[in-house]
């Protein structure tokens, strides 16, 4: 039964409010991946994480932060939603190779080494050349490593990317992106490093974001489940998971956050375009209700078996945050 | 027998290496207050924590880091030290409520809410006129409260710290400052502050820094057992404890830090002046190696009953930081 299983979307950027913390305990997730910062600094980083410790004080029946398994056994023990915090990009750590450990005391549990762009580490999926990992890249990755924060590379290029599972030495996540074999998109896997992945015990959280699907905002659930299905032939349904993507009730000016930073002076408009520049329409069988019971149900008419179906639903995160979180 | 007491010193800022950390061992501490910042702000205060981070890494053989009184019991049957950290004045937290709990979370278990200046929260024991506690240090007393921050007020002026002291729901500390009666300066404090820092729990702890000693560098054990003595008469020695302020083996650019910050382009000398500028004469008497078990062999030659002088070399200190930690 759905209501049973450990549920966990891998990636979530709303706008966190009373309310919506509630639709996210109603819809049954246990705990969701939040992303903490795009591109705020590591002086910036702390005020949202004092931000957020405001909202675990007002909330603390709905929500509680996680820093290890224990916290999402806890939620789920107490009907609650566990919040695992990652960035999207380098910044809170500045140019600071002591900053790792700092952030993860405070909380960081997953941090992409780029987003889009090319970072301090590495090369984002956007940039014409993709140089790999960085000097600062390298050590960025071990310290990570050492004391125990996830590195996410959703949104770095293909070289970086196989470079990063290399030198790491524990598994890496993939936690919202796409196969390319589903839908050619910047944003979105080849099989080489989607196979460098699994082959290493690392974790892919399919996106629903529509830029991210084929038929974009049309795909339906059953185009979605077939995607999931061949990507289980091809690195095992251990490796596979659901990082939504979702960015519900978020004005314009996040959006634009999200893809400017304050790194562009002329407004770049990420994976839209200027005559398309807003938020794609949410998927009709995605919604922040019914999304999370909806894949389940779908998967489970697709074929799969219960057992995986709970894998794919969360047990597969809960796993892999358990391996990737010790120090 | 003085090895097998808990011993706290309440106040260091020495320059911290492994031989001096080795030094501490020997000398029988099991836990030390250091100063982790004096005008440093968050973002640099985030730095100092990742030096320190790097320190317990290299010397985990030696140190560790507290965030209870059971990481003070571990350094005790491990044999090591602890390392309590604390801000000296409250530029941790900038201008922001929510760093409070940041900092408390990274590790900063005490802050005094002013260093000799007027601070955003309070006024300091060197200004003209004593404001007493400001709006921002009154939510900001709350805010510590709550999350078990330590309120340390040895650079505060008198009216700032009985504001504190009748504000606060939480005892409170002077980490490190004598009584004037013994010594007329600044930074001492009044019977009144005294009295109503035991009065409600509070503790003291004697500074060994010879500006705040009757005849400086020439004050003698026995002087200073009887200021103990003469403290315990009027406040109960379960209130006292020791807060050495010894700062060791810095050089003058640091002196100048802690009396400057970024405050004053004009040389400010602190408790010094221009004809006596540098650091003061050590007293003999207090060294590094036997320092507090000179001051534990004197108190109990002094007439202090043993388990008096447990309490003021140490046990006083585990008892208050045991009660105020707690959340």
């Amino acid at each position: 039964m759905y209501q049973n299983q450990i549920i966990i979307d891998g990636l979530q950027y709303c706008n966190w409010t009373r309310d919506y913390f509630i639709t996210l305990r109603d819809s049954g997730i246990t705990a969701v991946h939040v992303t903490l910062a795009y591109h705020e600094d590591a002086r910036q980083t702390l005020s949202l994480f004092g931000q957020w410790n405001r909202l675990f004080e007002q909330n603390s029946d709905v929500i509680i932060p996680v820093d290890g398994v224990s916290d999402i056994a806890l939620a789920k023990a107490s009907g609650r939603v566990g919040i695992i915090f990652g960035a999207q990009n380098c910044s809170p750590i500045d140019d600071e190779i002591d900053l790792v450990e700092v952030m993860r005391k405070q909380g960081l549990l997953i941090m992409q080494l780029t987003y889009n762009n090319q970072s301090l580490l590495a090369t984002g999926c956007y940039e014409r050349v993709d140089s790999g990992v960085t000097r600062f890249g390298k050590q960025v990755i071990k310290e990570m490593n050492r004391v125990g924060m996830i590195i996410d590379m959703s949104h770095s290029a293909e070289r970086s990317t196989l470079d990063t599972i290399e030198i790491s030495t524990r598994p890496i996540c993939i936690s919202h992106a796409n196969p390319t074999f589903a839908h050619d998109a910047l944003r979105n896997k080849s099989n080489d490093v989607l196979k460098a992945l699994g082959g290493t015990g690392g974790l892919l959280g399919f996106s629903l974001y529509p830029f991210h699907l084929p038929n974009g905002s049309q795909c339906q659930l059953s185009d979605f489940c077939e995607m999931v299905a061949r990507t289980a032939d091809l690195i095992g349904v251990e490796h596979l998971a659901i990082g939504s993507d979702l960015c519900l009730n978020q004005p314009q000016s996040v959006l634009e956050w999200m893809r400017n930073g304050r790194w562009s002076k002329s407004m770049d408009y990420g994976e839209g375009s200027s005559s398309n520049s807003g938020w794609p329409d949410a998927l009709p069988w995605f919604d922040a209700k019914n999304g999370m019971k909806n894949i389940y149900q779908g998967l489970l008419e697709h074929g799969f078996a219960q057992e995986e179906v709970n894998q794919i639903i969360g047990g597969n995160w809960f796993n892999f945050l358990e391996l990737s979180l010790k120090k």
